[in-house]
């Protein structure tokens, strides 16, 4: 299989340089970019007008929420939980939770995703729409013990179950992740069991991490220690540890995770709408810890759209800061697709000989896109996930020209609607 | 002329009731919302699956900004100013702000506005732009005296030029507006002069105020007070103001605001990307002072989506206050739309029998707006822009489906194109 991407405008390499030319795809990687290219190829696609991104990374999402979109906003992070949230997960069935997650592989799909980070229940049966859906989806099972010896061998089970049903699957497309949920909802003992786990079976690791003041109080008044100092304490971190949040981070805490290599994944519209707070940017830039960008779950954003999130992470921190220069276009750019590549060992997230063909292409034949005066700037604060016209993973093609061909649109969308029904 | 829009979820009235019902249209007017309506219409538009709501209105914009969209990012202000926007404002012509007045306001139709609140330069040729596309366009004139006598004489003398051409157009669509920039780059002189004006001319006025920290430093150190004080005491102020940004405005303010009945055009994409600070929003609800939205224009937002703008202002307010609660979906619904109407003393910006038939129907059969759990807050938060389908203003379609009806959308965004180049 091959796919010749003609004329397009491409954002070249790590450097993000635009370039007007020809992309080669062969098999699930970019062979060749270059101005008239001249190899035939299966398909070709017009790209004339358009804009060849690198596919988008989301390092952070809960894909099965959308269920719970619009449910409850605009209320205290308890009551929203504890009321409306986890009432309605304590509903869900694993039918339920597999047609949000097509729900939210069809929402990726249209809006230039090409590779996310989740992490919820019944993760194998998100495996299987994954697989259905072409996407990339490095798969998490949330664990909570909350210091029950009984739970943690329990969720330790749950976990490796789900992880052999994922393998079984056997596509390098779906990966199993190891997804302790946070540090004041999982013991020491769980947290230290995942980290041996990890090792073991070579399994990246994600946890949520100082998203909020009062989760870090409560850390602090139980082990008098920074949930980072603790984690590093206990041997958990390292270059297979993507930390979700890290909003309530010191200077102490960003220099440990710069030294262990931990990825930050920052999720600008969900700290916003939850009022966590603002992830102290500068100081992990300097420090030059790797930074992702993710959406989090749509009950806390309430979408799954990539290039929103860009716009919403560099004005959030322009306004915080009272400086216009800092997380410019091109620093929030990477963070969207390079670095969460980075983040998860994927030769992804870079328009390149030799990359893997994740590639978002959007239409800039739009009024809000021109003129085409500097592309990364539109894409960071102009477009938006409907701007997105195809994508392609892994060398296939998911959407092409809005239609997405992977997945049933209509009936992706009449079941969650007929889901959530049952939650109410 | 009648339309009928059937079947659709219509956000109904100034509370914002999402009800399944068919809208006439009669004329101008919203004739009827109801559910099955029999009488037979000229044409008729099937929303199912869409929701009809009120048109948005963009209460601060310079619309031909979008030409300079993307030139220049991420700098400081006065960097941004003098090195980028500045040297090619000197370069614009009369023809190159009326290409970027139409790709401003195919922006708009594309995106659900119905009515704009604009400040910029040959105002008159802005206006030929709105005729033509169908918009409602209340066009102010920018006005800088820097304290110049002469300068001074001249401003005036070309407001009242651009005023008369505008009233020459012969629509009630199209109103001229009285816009001095800001007190400090206005004389007292300038701005006593057109408040006479506005009250001889039935006009409305619109004027920078408060946008940044050292503009208020300014005044400040000028006149001894602060610039909504000053402009309190020349009796500047009245239910015919509309203030664009109120960033810093201390308490003292906000009650003259109030007491005087003038209107805040927030703007919030523009106040972080240029991070000139936040809006004290809570002071001016508790106030009772007016609040719309608008995008400010394209080149510090990068476009003029009200749809993410709403987003914009509810997630910026509870991040900044760390309170989910502030500026909840349906406050910033209102302030997108009857809340603008309102300060351009147009009965519009609500669904309703006997007001304006401007209208936004929107396209809900979209992964990212289901399942509709909640119409509103999936506006605020989980649409943008391209979901809307359908722009009705004043009873005419503006746009169908998607395609424009009023505007040559290819040659609209040639032109910009072509006019940008020579700019640079």
């Amino acid at each position: 299989m091959s796919i010749l991407i003609k004329n397009g405008l491409v954002v070249y390499g790590e450097d993000l340089n635009v370039v007007n030319a020809d992309v080669l795809i062969e098999g699930n990687r970019i062979a060749k970019v270059a101005k008239n290219i001249r190899e035939g190829a299966d398909t070709v696609i017009d790209a004339s007008g358009r804009v060849v991104s690198p596919g988008f990374v989301n390092l952070h999402t809960h894909s099965p929420m959308g269920l719970l979109r619009g449910l409850a906003d605009d209320l205290p992070l308890m009551e929203w939980l504890e009321k409306h949230i986890w009432p309605r997960e304590a509903k869900l069935t694993r039918e339920a939770i597999k047609a949000g997650a097509y729900l939210g592989a069809l929402e990726m799909i249209k809006t230039g995703t090409t590779a996310f980070l989740d992490m919820y229940f019944h993760m194998d049966a998100v495996g299987e729409a994954v697989l259905e859906s072409g996407l990339r989806g490095y798969l998490g099972y949330g664990m909570i013990d909350l210091g029950d010896p009984e739970r943690t061998e329990k969720e330790v089970k749950e976990a490796l179950r789900e992880m052999r049903e994922i393998e079984k699957l056997e596509s390098d497309r779906i990966q199993f992740v190891f997804g302790p949920h946070a540090p004041y909802t999982c013991s020491l003992a769980l947290l230290k069991e995942v980290r041996k786990l990890a090792d073991e079976h070579g399994k990246l690791i994600t946890i949520h991490v100082s998203e909020t003041m009062s989760e870090v109080g409560r850390i602090q008044e139980r082990y008098g220690k920074s949930p980072v100092v603790l984690l590093d304490d206990i041997g958990f971190l390292g270059k297979d540890v993507i930390i979700a949040h890290g909003v309530w981070l010191d200077s102490r805490d960003v220099q440990i995770l710069a030294r262990n290599g931990v990825t930050v994944a920052h999720n600008p519209g969900s700290n916003m709408k939850l009022a966590s707070g603002v992830m102290p940017i500068g100081k992990l830039l300097n420090a030059g810890v790797n930074i992702g960008l993710g959406t989090d779950g749509s009950a806390s954003n309430n979408n799954l759209d990539m290039l929103e999130e860009m716009k919403l992470a560099a004005l959030l921190h322009k306004v915080h800061n009272l400086d216009p220069t800092i997380a410019d276009a091109s620093t929030v750019f990477r963070m969207a697709t390079q670095n969460g590549a980075r983040a998860l060992n994927l030769k992804a997230g870079v328009i390149k000989e030799g990359y893997l063909a994740d590639i978002a292409v959007i239409d800039f034949n739009r009024p809000h896109l021109r003129p085409i005066n500097n592309v990364v700037s539109h894409l960071v604060y102009s477009a938006n996930g409907n701007d997105v016209e195809t994508t392609i993973v892994d060398g296939r093609i998911l959407m092409l020209d809005g239609e997405v061909l992977t997945l049933d649109e209509e009936k992706v969308l009449e079941k969650a609607e007929k889901v959530v029904e049952s939650l109410l």
